[in-house]
């Protein structure tokens, strides 16, 4: 009853079996690695894509046949800051402007070592910015998993504090928010998850920090002034080292009066919804992201719609 | 940062010294010990208390000076079916009443082993009808915790099935909703939590049970259909045995389509908010749950008020 999957057994047998340490692994080899991995589990939905310059970084829409009109979701991808890309988030992308019905960009932001902290927040931003030539804020919304959970809510920490105009939602798949390491989960879930250990998660951490403050809230939102951000979507596997990421963010939104929905799935690892392709729990997972999204983007659609003469 | 305060630390360091093991203490100890203790970290807050007769069951109101008027919440207290009482629960109560802003009406439910399922049920069955003879069931919220978080959602289960109007909303509080115990946190946090181990929790379960099935749904709400339930608010810590009775149960709703609101307390133990009087994280949970609480008995204040002439 309600036990994990037989494809969810398969996949992690499969990554164990594959289990290597980031912290002693030359970064184009990380890179190459992940984007064969991504590339065998990978099965689109068919949606229409289109590369885009989105205010000078690389970029592709992908877009269902049944979408909501004008609206889009920015979607920041995982990778520790240091590996992923568009060509390895398509499946994922694709999949959410299916179940959301509504356009996806996801965002080929610049990666360290080579580009350390803030470039990929400057890209964001840039970015976010681009589709605001193109549509209100309130038509927008941010998600992202991982590093590029993190990585959404520092952007509209960062808005927010440029005094612009906020999205409509966020939806964060197993964020990384804290690069100091400080949670509980890093300890006790380490022999869990097969796909991201504590040496790994700190070794990216240090090649995106490039000794920059690890407490900077703009790298480690869990640290920053969170009040007056949009609803958030939260998601994580209680079998993930980045659990007490997900849970402290989720707590340190809800004590700064944000809305907070947060979904943590028993026995699930990191970034469940990235595996949809292959687990039936990976799908129902994404389901509810794209639900929170769809929800937040018809919510803001009637503020924006004219109002009829009385 | 986001460390667990030194009140909790202390209320830890003070349950691992006295853990004891429920399977093999006498019925008549546990319940002692349960009052004494619950008595010796109570601090309520200035609340009105009356004993009522709820439909043949012992009950007591607390009522805070500003009170939502017409609205009451009917709260079901934890105990592993056989320990707790309407005065160990006073502190809890009387808060609930303050934060929410309503009446809180506590229920002296029969207790197991002299009383086995369904007699629990019974009780929650007959004192929400009863309520129901002054309010309708749109200004009633049903709440609880542990055994009396898992009677909470049993209840909406036979009210739906038995086709009564529903209450407005469900709280429950680190609910038991799986009496086979298959849940994987039975097991890894077992060493987490000086509250309740599995051994304790399993032969609570035994006493309550009596021999009947474990699987019912109207004891294990887990393996129940809970399409049409109202929305549902669920907390758990990280730290507890029942942290995947929470997870599964927030996973099984939202499966059915039953909004939920998830609030998962990174490090905590199970029953927080019972420790609202010495610990600030308790106090804080508390104040989630009575704020959905109030929140559900709000939104139905407005479907019930009077439609005013066209």
């Amino acid at each position: 009853m309600l036990k994990p999957s037989p494809e969810f057994e398969k996949l992690m047998e499969f990554l164990r079996e594959r289990q290597f340490n980031a912290a002693i692994t030359p970064i184009e080899q990380l890179r190459a690695g992940f984007e064969r991995f991504a590339a065998a589990i990978a099965d689109p939905p068919p949606v229409r894509t289109r590369a885009v310059d989105a205010g000078g970084v690389p970029a592709e829409w992908a877009t269902a046949e049944q979408g909501i009109p004008d609206a889009a979701v920015l979607y920041l991808h995982g990778g520790g800051f240091g590996i992923g890309s568009i060509a390895s988030y398509r499946d994922l992308s694709a999949r959410i402007a299916t179940e959301a019905e509504v356009s996806v960009l996801t965002l080929g932001y610049r990666l360290a070592p080579e580009h350390p902290f803030p470039a990929a927040l400057d890209d964001a931003m840039a970015a976010y910015r681009w589709l605001r030539d193109s549509m209100p804020a309130s038509r927008i919304a941010v998600a992202g998993d991982s590093a590029g959970g993190g990585l959404a809510v520092s952007l509209v920490v960062a808005l927010r504090d440029a005094g612009e105009p906020l999205p409509a939602g966020v939806v964060t798949f197993s964020p990384l928010t804290d690069l100091t390491h400080s949670g509980s989960s890093i300890k006790t879930q380490a022999a869990l998850d097969p796909l991201v250990g504590p040496e790994s998660s700190r070794s990216y951490a240090h090649r995106y920090l490039a000794g920059h403050d690890p407490e900077d809230p703009l790298a480690s939102p869990l640290f920053g002034d969170l009040w007056g951000l949009p609803p958030v979507h939260i998601q994580a596997g209680t079998a993930e080292v980045l659990l007490d990421d997900a849970l402290r963010l989720a707590r340190r939104l809800r004590d700064a009066g944000v809305s907070v929905d947060l979904d943590v799935w028993p026995e699930m690892v990191h970034i469940l919804p990235f595996f949809a392709a292959r687990v039936p729990e990976a799908r129902a997972a994404l389901r509810n992201g794209a639900r929170f999204l769809r929800d937040r983007l018809d919510a803001t659609a009637e503020v924006d719609a004219p109002t009829a003469p009385v």
